[in-house]
């Protein structure tokens, strides 16, 4: 507040100056009218005041930005989502400080700053202020808070309502379309924080100012949902990298300070305040501090980190993301299946993708996007060229790719009219399964696939199964991607490694930003690979068909801008006349103690992983290498109580229902 | 203690079962014997004695062992090495328990398992006994802890004065020659933590059995300066990983836990408290708990981190480890350059190599070991092929290789008998300085660097400034290889990537190791480069002779086996008639916050670094785009009176003694 006001004439586009410094200026306002809410300190609101009255001596003299973005352009920034952003924060403000202004100053933020701004983000770009999408709800709330601040009913209405006020557009609208029933935001959690954050502060302005609009029970309380979900889609304090995310994005991020604080206000669930702590920050708000002191008073308990399914899609029937955690722990093994819909226009062409976490870190993970937020020299921070080509593309993720080809042939609305048929989601403690198929993605492949985290006596930690199968009459290639993380250890093969010349492995579809650093043939059908990250050892071992072959991958190829970041893949390759099956064993192992020096376990404990078929039902049988047997069975038909069997080895493996875990002698022996 | 005893045949190498299992039981003796002393519970007393006789049943019918190392094999395990580290615990934890035991137990204990085992470490294996060298100090730990336990004195005057007694081997030969007068290790702090600890631990035993050797004061005090040394030696908790490091070792490895026990019960230097409580854990010995202790009394205060010269070298004229820090804060910017000897076998090749830590991290680093230590399936746990071939190459480090050649045509004998010539050490608060030359790395090239960090208000952070020279008068090629940690975003110059074939940089000494991944030209005889890692931007501005080329190489050529890291370095290559001059500046600047979403200072501060010479003298002109400038001038004559001047510009800058800091105006206006 010592430093000399600064209201640049807008010229640089993200992360340049005049960007950073409008950004800058509307967190000071924003700060300055909530210390003066808090404290009554009038220097605060004097501050805000000045600030605003500069703004109003040039804003309206203002035309559209000249760095404008591909997306609606701005005036004060390059894309109006920012102008939007920038009226929330000062609109708020000025509602904390404006009895401390003359009539005068009032009536010149008003005209010059509020109106002007509102004005142009509604009548003035109403293709985004209708749009049921997050840039939509920004302009709605930040338009609605100026009409609370102004006392301008009309602005709320609009904001409301949409801009004929009909109830087919604006905020109302956005509720209803854009969560789940769950609560899951169909572009993933990366943009659900960031479309909460208008969501969560106008609708806590409207229940201020208009509280019988019970606006936080509507549609069954589904803005509380969405900030749960938004919680349970983190994990090391990072959001899922699903779709379009920056990856170092998470639960401390300032719209979930601001929605973890206002969900505490209206649930007073203690395991919030676990949350809070994880954050570290507190923002200027009287909820915020409220979650400070009650963690002071010792209130905290564990957050209830979850095995969920989250629904997708406006009645929550287009696909899900499934979530199976090991244990409450936030650390513990977790898989994420992303039988998701597309997630429009920043979602990726990954149907059936998984990714893994565990002890903290990504283990088979899934690439985010290709960008540098907010910075000039990638780009100007936009996404980057390599983000379509190849980040949204399906090599790019732990989905199985057809003949090198993207998922819908990469062709958004096509994937966004077809979201997976899902089958049953079960947690029975030492089973948490999810299945789901989809016959769009190419013309004439059926995929399906089950992932299961099991827990049983002959591992010592939970395991996870994958089994992926493909149906089709015609040939094809089939390849199927894991983005390991950490250093190859060991493979039951010899790999034929690409020691002096390295080539791209395509030409197209993302291919072509793989270098192919080595080629190996699975060994009698059975592919097992083990890495070590940090102080765990990883394996994968897989049942595929014979003659399939392993292509190790390393990203970075075709990148003349060095945009990418160079990580590992190995990809299971068949080519097969009518579909594939692979049954996979991802499994967490031994300890690497470099402090005490040991290591324990380095070498995977399953035999084989068989893999056996018997009408529309599937067993898979995991031997381990002290003779224990796993087997999970899968149901082709998921309904409740219909009978199932296998033949395995000459037995029958028999079951109700879809699925059911048999474990083994060990596990039973011991009373499990 | 409840689980069965398990004393297996020998048969695994290091990482194997019986490997590990010796170790264990190895630890559950010592851990027993120890809680016996701290508790007087007798239980702790009898599982010792019970594991003791158990080895003492087996240990005498043990022949060599069957996966015996190319280094002395041991019997229990695959090196004698570790059989020294066996009895250094077992020998320990007989003498807390030995009174509890019957006069045939003990019989049994001392001749089956003690004395065979000591008269196997010490006259069976005279080469590793009398050696001056870090198994030799294991070697006659663990005997004459041996000789304390049965009270035999024989063993503890061989322990201390070699086989013959002469004193020309032994314990305190080794105390006079491992460790210069500093208390540095030659052969770096991985090895010093290894070294440390039998060094601590029989000492501390001499002197409860025989204070009047006052062995802990004998050269000044070296055994506590060897403590602190190790110390000093870390960053963000993990050594300095010169030489064969493994990285992930540091101060929480049970060798300084130990170590810095027994240096604070010498010492009272509360500041020790904080690195056990960095440490984070504790050994069951008595000064272990009076830590834990004095930690919870509140006694704790900063360790005192130092800019500080550590000599190398018996009588310390060997070369040096300068460790530069911008301040006492631990994960502040802190530049270490390599001066030092060769290290003997474990030594790398690479004079007047530096690196850089910052904000907790490495930002330009050095290799360390190609090994993974303990892990079975990668060689057995040994040094990879890849160690020599590539990690102790000049090109894997930060240090000038001339015709891509390695130092001293990498001959480890050559490079012992040769150590650098050290310049003057300076620490003036605002200017951090070391430099050094040597002309015996490479035959007709005489090579000198000088480095400083440089503290002026025309940067917000310290800087490190580099010049280094080679001086010949035939036709050479001059690598500057820079091992950067990140994502690069900003170049001064166009890159030519490789972006659809990738090859290995060279042939031979190491270059078969790196891609190549792209090529630039200097922009008029400036290279500048810039790269994100984690919230941090950090520069390097080079001035290069026109016409230098700027390689980006990335290593994991030449490596099939996936041995090797992934990580990308540019290198600066000249080719020139008659040497060549390099000045650079590396700058940390910026901050990228994805969490709040903004980006400050992304590009250097740096518009131009230029480098003029005078006779013997250079000054380094560093200006910034905000039109400061700021010099550096360093002396060709290092006497502490001597005039020196350099033409600059026009201008005559003049300066007394070795080195001068001239700082920016903004600098001298503010009144610093």
């Amino acid at each position: 507040m010592r430093a000399p006001i600064a209201v640049p004439t807008p010229k640089d586009p993200g992360g340049g100056y005049t960007h950073e410094q409008h950004k800058r200026n509307a967190s000071l306002i924003y700060d300055a009218g909530q210390m003066y809410r808090l404290t009554g300190d009038a220097d605060y609101a004097d501050y805000a005041g000045k600030l605003m009255l500069a703004y109003a001596d040039v804003y309206p003299s203002w035309g559209l930005h000249p760095a404008k973005k591909e997306q609606s352009p701005g005036r004060m920034f390059w894309q109006n989502l920012n102008e939007s952003m920038w009226l929330l924060n000062v609109s708020q403000s000025y509602a904390a400080i404006k009895d401390t202004l003359t009539p005068d100053q009032r009536a010149k933020i008003e005209a010059d700053v509020l109106r002007n701004m509102a004005d142009f983000l509604s009548d003035g770009s109403p293709e985004t202020f209708n749009k049921v999408h997050n840039h939509g709800t920004w302009a709605t709330a930040a338009v609605g808070l100026t009409g609370y601040a102004i006392g301008d009913e009309n602005y709320v209405e609009q904001a409301l309502l949409g801009l004929d006020k009909s109830g087919e557009a604006g905020f109302l609208k956005q509720m209803d379309k854009l969560f789940s029933p769950d609560g899951y935001y169909n572009e993933g959690p990366y943009y659900q924080r960031f479309a909460l954050m208008p969501f969560v502060v106008f609708a806590q302005a409207v229940q201020q100012n208009e509280p019988e609009r019970e606006i936080f029970e509507k549609r069954d309380g589904i803005l509380k949902k969405a900030i749960y979900a938004t919680i349970q889609q983190n994990y090391g304090g990072l959001f899922f990298p699903i779709n379009d995310a920056i990856k170092d994005k998470g639960i401390a991020t300032r719209e979930l300070l601001h929605g973890v604080a206002i969900a505490y206000d209206l649930t007073g669930d203690t395991g919030l305040l676990s949350v809070a702590e994880a954050q570290g920050k507190y923002v200027l708000t009287p909820e915020s501090r409220a979650l400070s002191e009650d963690i002071a008073a010792g209130k905290m308990t564990d957050f209830d980190y979850r095995t969920m399914r989250l629904g997708d899609g406006e009645t929550g029937t287009e696909g899900a993301l499934d979530i199976i955690r090991a244990s409450t722990d936030p650390d513990d093994l977790v898989l994420v299946v992303k039988n998701t819909s597309q997630g429009l226009g920043h979602g990726h062409f990954d149907k059936l993708g998984f990714m893994v976490f565990d002890a903290g870190r990504e283990i088979l993970r899934d690439y985010g996007a290709a960008r540098f937020l907010n910075i000039e020299s990638k780009y100007g921070g936009h996404y980057l060229v390599e983000n379509n080509a190849f980040a949204k593309q399906t090599i790019a993720h732990n989905a199985l790719v057809v003949d090198e080809t993207s998922h819908f042939g990469g062709d958004v609305e096509l994937g966004n009219q077809n979201a997976p048929v899902l089958g049953t989601f079960t947690d029975t403690g030492d089973l948490k399964i999810t299945s789901a198929e989809i016959d769009t993605a190419y013309p004439d492949v059926l995929m399906d696939r089950t992932m299961a985290m099991i827990t049983d006596a002959a591992f010592p930690r939970a395991i996870v199964v994958d089994l992926i199968e493909a149906h089709s009459d015609n040939p094809h290639q089939y390849d199927l991607p894991f983005y390991y993380n950490g250093q190859l250890t060991e493979t039951n093969f010899k790999i034929t490694a690409d020691t002096t010349v390295r080539q791209p492995l395509g030409q197209d579809n993302g291919y072509q930003y793989l270098w192919r650093v080595g080629t190996a043939s699975a060994i009698e059908g059975l592919s097992q690979i083990t890495w070590l990250l940090d102080r765990t050892f990883y394996s994968v071992t897989s049942s595929v068909p014979q003659n399939s072959n392993v292509i190790f991958a390393e990203i970075g190829a075709n990148d003349p801008d060095f945009n990418l970041r160079r990580e590992p893949a190995f990809i299971l390759r068949t080519n097969s006349l009518n579909g594939v099956s692979i049954a996979s064993v991802i499994e967490p192992h031994g300890e690497y103690n470099p402090t005490v020096e040991y290591t324990l376990n380095s070498h995977s404990n399953v035999k084989s992983v068989q893999h056996f078929e018997t009408g529309g039902d599937d067993y898979i049988l995991i031997e381990t290498k002290d003779g224990q047997r796993v087997g999970l069975g899968v149901s082709g038909d998921m309904t409740e109580n219909a009978a199932h069997s296998v033949s395995v080895d000459g037995a029958v493996m028999r079951w109700t229902g879809p699925y059911k875990l048999f474990h083994s002698d060990r596990h039973q022996s011991e009373g499990n």
